[in-house]
C-alpha cells in the first residue's frame, strides 16, 4: 500500500523524522558493541525505515493537535506525543520487513528493500540469500522489540500507559491475523470469498494504518473511551476504502501518475475484492487462466482489466468504497463525542485519500 | 541446546506453567474474534512453547527465591515475579520460532514443530511450505510482543520497570547479534576464527538463558546495580562453560544418554570451537570434506572424531570450559555482594551442568 498525504505541516513530518533519527543514530551507536555486521544491520534498518511518508505518525500528530485545539483535552510533555508518533512508524517498518520476508520480495517502493541491500552486500554469493533472509527476520524483530519499547516507556500516568499497551497489542493481534489470512488466502489454505477478503483487508491494513493513530492520539489526549471507540470504527471505515480504492489503483490506474506497477497484483494473483467479485461471474473463465502468472503480457494485462470492468467487478469496488465511505462520514457526524477540529481533520484526510482517485 | 535441570522444586515449575498456561489460553480465547487460523496458530503456539524444560524460569525464580531468602531484599507480589519468569520463557519461544524459519528446520526436540505442524495441517501440498513459514514468523512476532507486554505490565516501582526494560531490551540486542553471527558464520560470511565463535557462542546463548534470569531476578528483588552487574559476569561464564560443554556433548557425547544427534552438528557444518581448532591443525585436510556434509555416514562421523581428538581440539575446548568454569567460580566468590545463599543456588546449576558430563 502506498501512502496518503495527510499534512502539509512540515513541523510535525521534522518532529516525527527527528525522533526516528535519533531512534536509529542511538541504537546503531550502541550496536557497535555487538559486533560489525550487527551495526551493519541497524545502519541498513535506518535508511529503509526513514523512506517513507511518515503517514501513520503524521496522522495520530494531526488528530491528537486537533484533540488538544478543541480544548476539551489536556496531555504529556510534546516530546512523549512524538516519540508515540514515532513508534507506530517502527511498527509499520517491522511488519513491512516480516511481510517482504514472506512473500520473498527484495523490491520496495522501487528500489531494494534491505533484503535486497544485503544480498548485495554479501561476500559470497551461495548463502547471500539466507544471510539476507535471517537479517529481514532479525531487523523485524529489533523494530517490533523498538516499538515495543517506546511504548512501554511513554511518560504517561499509570492509567493511560496500560491502554497504550492494551492497544498496541490489540492492534499487532489484528495485524498479525490479517497478514496470516492474506498469505492463507494467497497460498488456497482459505477460500478466498468476499468476506474473507474484506475482513483480510480490515485486519491488515485499517487497524494499524488508521485505527492505532487515531486512538492513540485519543488516549494520548486524555480523552474517554467512547470518544476512543469512535474514532476507531471511523477508522475501521476509512482504512478499507482506503485499501479498496488501492487495489483498483493498483489494477487501472495510471501507472506514470501514481508509481503502481499495473501488472503486479494480478502476476502475484492476489485476492482482492475485485477478483472475489469476478470469480462469481461468467468472465471467469476468461480472467482465472493470466491470474497469478509471472508471466503475464501488458496484453494480457488489459484483457483482464476489461474483463473485470466489463463482468460488473470494477463497479462493484466503487460500490464498496463509496459505502465504506459513506459509514466514515456518518460514523464522524452521527458521533457527538468527536469534536469538530478532529473530524475536519480526518475529511481533509479522507479528500486527499479521494483525490487519489481523479 | 537442551537444559539442564536446575531445580527439584514442582511448586516453582508448576507456577511457572500455570502462568504460561493462562497467557496461551487468554490469547487463544481473545484470537477468536480475529477468525478461525488465527485462534489455530495461537494454539498450535501454545502446545510446543509448553513443551520445554523451564530452565530460565526456573533459573530466574531459585535466584529470586535465594536473594529474597538472604533477608537483605524485598520484591513486589508474587505473581509479579512468576509473570516475569513466564515472559522470559515466552521471549525463549519467539527466538526457537525465528531460529527454526531462519534454519528451515521442521523438528525440535525430535518431533515436528510448529512449522512442521502447520504443513501437515494445510490442506494443499503446493503452498503448505510457504503458509507454515508465515505462521512461523508471525507466532514469534506474537510471542516476542507479548514477552514485552509482560514486561512492560509489571506491577513494580517506575525505576524497576525501567531496569527490566533496559534488560530486556540489551538481552534482545544482543541475541539477536548472536542469531545474527551464527548465520554469518555458517553462510560463510562472517570468518569463523575462535573469537568470533566464542562472541558469538556468549550472545546468543548465555545473553538470555542465563544473563537475562540472573539480572532480572536482582532487579526484581530490588538488589543494587553493582549485584546485578556481578550475578550478569558470573551468568556470561557459565552460559560460555554450558554451551561449549553442548558442543562437545553434540560430538563426543553418549547419545542414547543425552538425547543428541551425534552427527547432526557435523552435517550441519556447525562452525564450534572445535572446529575453529581443528581447522588450524594438520588434522584439517581430514575433516573439511565431511563438514556440512548432509550424507554423512556413522563411519565418517567417527573419523571426523577421532581427528578432532588427536589434533588436540577435544582437549582445547575442554580446557575452555574448564576456564569458564573457574572464571564463574571466581566471580562468584571474588565479589562479596552476591549473597551466600544465592551462590549455592548457581553452584548448585553449575553442578547439575559438570553432571551431564559424566
Amino acid at each position: 500500500m502506498s501512502a496518503p498525504a495527510v499534512t502539509g505541516r512540515a513541523d510535525l513530518r521534522g518532529d516525527v523524522a527527528g525522533e526516528l533519527a535519533a531512534v536509529f543514530a542511538r541504537s546503531t551507536d550502541a550496536a557497535q558493541r555487538h559486533g560489525a555486521h550487527f551495526a551493519r544491520l541497524w545502519q541498513l534498518a535506518g535508511v529503509h525505515a526513514q523512506g517513507g511518508k511518515l503517514v501513520r505518525p503524521l496522522l495520530l500528530l494531526e488528530t491528537y493537535d486537533a484533540l488538544r485545539g478543541s480544548g476539551a483535552y489536556t496531555g504529556p510533555a510534546r516530546p512523549t506525543v512524538v516519540r508515540i508518533a514515532a513508534a507506530v512508524e517502527a511498527l509499520h517498518f517491522a511488519f513491512l520487513l516480516h511481510d517482504d520476508v514472506i512473500d520473498g520480495d527484495l523490491i520496495r517502493r522501487g528500489r531494494p528493500n534491505l533484503i535486497g541491500d544485503m544480498i548485495s552486500e554479501a561476500p559470497l554469493t551461495g548463502a547471500a540469500r539466507h544471510w539476507a533472509q535471517a537479517g529481514g527476520i532479525l531487523a523485524g524483530d529489533l523494530l517490533l522489540s523498538a516499538a515495543h519499547q517506546m511504548f512501554a516507556r511513554a511518560d504517561v500516568d499509570a492509567h493511560a500507559r496500560i491502554r497504550l499497551l492494551d492497544l498496541l497489542e490489540e492492534t499487532i493481534h489484528e495485524t498479525t491475523a490479517g497478514e496470516l489470512a492474506d498469505v492463507g488466502l494467497g497460498a488456497g489454505v482459505i477460500e478466498p470469498d468476499l468476506p474473507s477478503v474484506l475482513a483480510m483487508t480490515r485486519r491488515k491494513t485499517a487497524a494499524y494504518t488508521f485505527q492505532l493513530p487515531l486512538r492513540a492520539a485519543a488516549v494520548l489526549a486524555g480523552a474517554p473511551g467512547g470518544l476512543e471507540t469512535a474514532l476507531g470504527a471511523a477508522g475501521a471505515h476509512l482504512g478499507l476504502a482506503y485499501q479498496l480504492q488501492d487495489d483498483l489503483l493498483s489494477t487501472f490506474g495510471d501507472a506514470a501518475q501514481h508509481g503502481k506497477d499495473p501488472l503486479s497484483d494480478l502476476r502475484e494473483g492476489k485476492q482482492t475484492a475485485l477478483i472475489c467479485f469476478a470469480r462469481m461471474t461468467s468472465a471467469w473463465a476468461g480472467i482465472a487462466p493470466h491470474l497469478g502468472d509471472p508471466e503475464l503480457t501488458a496484453d494480457d494485462a488489459d484483457r483482464v482489466r476489461r474483463l473485470l470492468t466489463e463482468c460488473g467487478a470494477e463497479r462493484f469496488v466503487r460500490g464498496l468504497v463509496d459505502d465504506e465511505r459513506a459509514a466514515f462520514a456518518e460514523a464522524l457526524d452521527g458521533d457527538a463525542v468527536i469534536p469538530p477540529r478532529v473530524r475536519r481533520v480526518l475529511t481533509d484526510v479522507a479528500a486527499a485519500l479521494e483525490g487519489r482517485c481523479a
